[in-house]
């Protein structure tokens, strides 16, 4: 495995294998132990198209600790500018002799496009509205962290499921790991073929998909996307689709909240939840972290 | 001492601890030791939503030459831009495992609200209009250097006081180790209560403030924020604040000369003062890293 | 020599001993020896006016496999911005113990001003319609490679000479080596005076300046800068001085391409022909990687 770009590569046993690695480095970590040499010698490449925090920090912090050299490569600054295409943008950095390419891209395919041009391990960090593969990781990683297996366990997500890469990735891994996953958002936010998913369930009724749910994942707004609205107002939508505290006794008495950040407060997530108790979202940040740790030394071995 | 957001927090004995500190750094490092293992498997944040190349690299290279892993995170680059607030945007940082967050941003108090937000160790490198305190222990270090005592030196601020964090966090700091400070702008660019800030004098007269001075600090003007402007005209400025190799001789005969930097030529200082025999400007760049690595250290202590 | 901002500057001698350096990091490189120490504890600085993702990853990379600390300082997130002099910018860079500083400025001569003014080494990135003396040093490194010898080849370089600085660099260091160099372009792109830059022919016509050579270097058209025009379109460029299938057959039989990139694909090129087995181009940015990890280490020593 020279790539990951998307969870459809993946076995169960690679899943394991790489909750594993990451389990011991967060214990390790957490140990004290705060430098490791495991990819020492070896360069990552942070080729982000796409504005982000977490994601490129959680990759390039990741990287630095398992002793690579990182570097930041972003459209603004580079050659893209020039009207250079993304496959001579990569075939440069792989002749740089990068070891591993990070990419984020607003082009869903992108990715894949990038790992079959180049001998670089290359890592997906969220193409278009096609993938996140490693946000699905440290998703399913941090429920089976809190509730001791994902096989079983009944997960919702929530929010504009059409455009989003986190809900793609996240569905085909829990379903791949046993759960049964319902999808919840307004009409024009549901794919028109559901099933193609894998979903079990699709609905527009928020409370129908809170109901008995031990996970609930609500997907953040892309505010700066909507170009046309998909909804009427932010007002209407955290009315219908934000999580209030009432709406909270319809899951299950110790169900657990997700959200891949940032948060629109008030919007998704009423703003005293989003580090409430039943919250995670912190956690998911955290094993971001480790996950992307594992998913290089996973790549390399 | 978990965090540094103001010179209000530092004891004497903590800034000359922190001195010591810095002191020792400048000599090893002149010494031929260039690379530092204090901050191995430490990471440093650093999080500026203002421009800067002095702050900033200073920052950066005093937690690499310590051993840090630095991460520069800026907003224009960042979730700032997807509407994230300045809590959830640390928030994420200190989840990702940071141990210091370096910040910079232009609401006067952010440090602080920062600081009590997280566990990790919080820097503040420039709040608003509030506080730059890393800036006047360079300022107070660099003076020390050369005059060999704080106490009892008569030291003038000139220029837009008003706006100017550095001049805040310099005047508590010399006020703090025995300095007598005279504050000289025009009124518009001086505060109503000059005495809240622990100044001893204040006036409109640059002639004036600079008599028998042992040190002169020149603050920038900021010409990129004078969205309204605070004097009729920079000729103006230049010719009454700003100064000239006539006015040097005011000065007592072994004062020095300072600013914070960048300087704008021919406005506070003609441009021949600007690394001229009196001028401590580059002392201070220099001594800016030092300062910077023995606060990290006396942080982490 | 404490800085490399000219060709001018390199003697025959400098030039192997570049050449013997850059060999052998890309021997052990290749063996699997990736990390180096040859520059731990130093710093570079690489202050970036102009945007690119080649060069200065190029320059990053090599810093960070010698063992260097790497800073970047771009014009867009610098004191540049509040209107600082580049004389300043770089005092203040020097203040900060840089050791090496790896400038781009789009005005010709910045590089040797800079070195000139700091103690640190300083290398010349790209300085306007100058110099990119590295970029020349991997050209030549690279026919070397491949032809055995610089000494009596005949190389034609095509395209817009009249604003190329890698073409000025290329003639110097091509003639310094012995070869013989044919410039071509539009009449609107060439040096009036062509001799002053040393080369020994000139033409107009394409199909002149590839006969018979063993190797000719495509410049880019930067599209980016033609705010007046240098011919009257893209298509009749591409068509009197871009290569095709066909015109590939008046070079030697053993001829290579070269291309500093970004190519615009279609333009210089034919697309078929940007990595077809003529073409050096990714030999190029290999090695541009172990020439400037050379250059590090020869200024160094």
């Amino acid at each position: 495995m020279k790539d990951l770009f998307s969870v459809n590569q993946l076995t169960k046993d690679d899943v394991w294998k790489i909750f594993e690695i990451a389990k011991i480095y967060k214990e390790k970590f957490n140990a004290g132990e705060k430098k490791f040499n495991d990819l020492r010698g070896y360069s990552v490449l942070l080729v982000f198209f796409e504005n982000s925090t977490r994601t490129r920090t959680s990759f390039e912090l990741a990287g630095k600790i398992l002793g690579a050299d990182t570097i930041n490569i972003t459209a603004s600054s580079s050659s893209v500018k020039k009207g250079e295409t993304l496959y001579d943008t990569v075939k440069t950095l792989e002749a740089l002799r990068s070891d591993f390419i990070v990419i984020r891209h607003s082009m869903s395919g992108a990715a894949k496009v990038v790992a079959d041009s180049v001998e670089s391990h290359v890592i997906n960090a969220g193409d278009g509205t096609n993938e996140h593969p490693t946000q699905a990781l440290l998703d399913a990683f941090t429920i089976l962290e809190k509730k001791g297996k994902i096989e079983g366990l009944k997960i919702a997500i929530v929010g504009d499921i059409l455009h989003s890469r986190v809900a793609r990735s996240d569905v085909k891994l829990f379903k791949k790991l046993g759960a049964e996953v319902t999808l919840c958002g307004p009409i024009t936010m549901l794919p028109r073929h559901f099933e193609a998913l894998g979903a079990d369930f699709v609905t527009t009724n928020l409370e129908e998909a809170l109901k008995d749910k031990d996970v609930v994942i609500f997907l953040r707004i892309q505010l700066e996307r909507q170009d046309k609205p998909f909804f009427s107002s932010l007002r209407e939508y955290s009315i219908k689709y934000g999580l209030s505290q009432e709406k909270i006794n319809l899951l299950k008495e110790d169900a657990v909240i997700m959200h891949p950040g940032p948060v629109n407060r008030g919007v998704e997530l009423q703003s005293e939840l989003v580090y409430g108790s039943r919250s995670l979202i912190l956690n998911q940040v955290e094993n971001g972290l480790f996950i992307r740790m594992a998913v290089y030394k996973y790549l390399l071995s």
